[in-house]
């Protein structure tokens, strides 16, 4: 079991806490004054999850970007950011990233907490937004017949994460700025049964997408958009980062933005995913697992 | 000017971006569905604001405490927090005690993230919060003539953290297991003019209380009730942690709350702040400025 597994156990174990599957599951709902609001918080830490001297204004981007990816999947419009920033050289830089992408999506910092400390130098986002339609969807109503979805494609992060590690030159904005699908959330949240991001890679997230949804998904990866070389499919669908949207739809239904429709659900079986026809038993090595 | 001061300049200056101020000032106030939200947001970093050695279960109880305390200073009752947890040994000893905490204010863990990394480890907490009184009152409203109050005492953390440090088995919860005011903040809100917890000394938050209100503050050394010998008065004074709640009401009006009177608002002066009738010019050396 995974460290995270086991802290997640341990708050269960001592008081069968009610949210402790929060930490690793959906954003959170929180229901006040007639609305619906959704959180959700993640965490960057330098040397895990961000490459050695890269750009702060790139952190801050994918910091922001990762937590308003969280919302589209909710149909979520946010209202607002909290940052703890832990406070380093380049600090112009960083703040220079938080304020492009506050803009670029029109979300305003209410606040949060400057420290020192690192290296490793870590930073906390928590996003807050407003939900557009009701119930809120979840990654587990996917119910049996529905069609399996996705937007855009999958693999330009990969590239565009090989494209900085190999210094090629290469396009890497995949990589470092990724594009949260706030428009399609919100356009989704009232068709969808089941609906989740992709970020740590599509065939893992379908797993559990399937999981949460008692269900089993089976996915045809020839179906799958990739932006990367038909040889790299495999990789493509396996590597994470991309923040694309995958849902599940009732079959005789199509979204009404570009999507593709890469499987179906099926009877629970005795494994969560089928790829291919092959049964998949367990997450280990379908996706990025990230520590 | 501190780390801190030049980064909020960074995004002062790239954007005028108007929440910029928020890191480090108020909690933030999001009005949401007829409601104000009140969002705070600390970190904690290992050996800057955690001594080597420290029970976990002591790190997660007073980073939920004093993320409650903000809340309490703008009279608002928690509805939930988020965590950001940077897995280490003794995960179980954090679990327990945030499972305490949370249970102790009655406050669900709503979700967050857990990531490896560190040494130094690091933690985040958001807490979101509802207020009971509209408007929320804040730092900045204290009024030429109002009398200046503090609830409870100060000092009682400083020896905990001299106990800890010198390991000589005094208690040391008042340090370690900091109570956050919420009741008092709840009766206070309707009443006061400002309001602010003490989290880095009295007179350190009475100057910026002063600042933030454009007025000055006298403060009756005297007048503070101390947990500390005698001699270590001018030493509590300027101590933080201690999360009591300093306000200002109305001359004639008193609490309905055991607190005391300690000073009040004079016209402005050429300094935000005087100690038995000394002026106060800057903030440096008056209490302790968290990294």
């Amino acid at each position: 079991m995974s460290n995270e597994g086991r802290f997640i156990d341990n708050l269960r174990a001592i008081a069968l806490h009610p949210a402790a599957r929060g930490l690793a599951d959906d954003a959170a709902v929180l229901e006040v004054g007639g609305e619906a609001l959704v959180l959700t918080h993640d965490m960057l830490v330098e040397g895990v999850h961000v490459l050695p001297d890269q750009d702060p204004a790139d952190i801050a981007w994918k910091l922001v970007a990762t937590n308003l990816s969280d919302l589209a999947a909710k149909g979520a419009e946010p209202l607002g950011v909290l940052l703890g920033h832990m406070l380093g050289r380049d600090d112009d830089r960083f703040a220079h990233g938080l304020v492009e992408v506050l803009g670029r999506y029109g979300v305003p910092l209410l606040g949060g907490d400057t420290v020192s400390g690192g290296p490793p130098r870590s930073w906390g986002l928590t996003a807050i937004g407003r939900a557009t339609h009701r119930p809120v969807p979840s990654r587990s109503g996917a119910g049996l017949g529905d069609g399996v979805w996705v937007t855009g494609a999958v693999g330009a992060a990969m590239l565009g994460f090989e494209a900085v590690r190999d210094g090629s030159g290469s396009d890497a904005s995949a990589y470092l700025r990724p594009q949260p699908r706030l428009a399609e959330g919100v356009q989704l949240a009232p068709l969808v049964t089941a609906i989740m991001d992709v970020s740590d890679g599509l065939l893992l997230d379908a797993f559990r997408l399937a999981e949460a949804s008692s269900a089993t998904v089976a996915i045809d990866s020839a179906a799958v958009p990739i932006a990367a070389p038909e040889q790299r499919r495999w990789d493509a669908l396996r590597w994470g980062d991309d923040y694309e949207l995958l849902f599940t739809l009732p079959a005789d239904q199509a979204p009404q933005i570009p999507a593709t429709r890469i499987g179906m659900v099926e009877p629970q079986s005795f494994v969560p995913l089928f790829v291919d026809g092959q049964p998949i038993a367990n997450a280990q090595g379908l996706g990025y697992q990230h520590g």
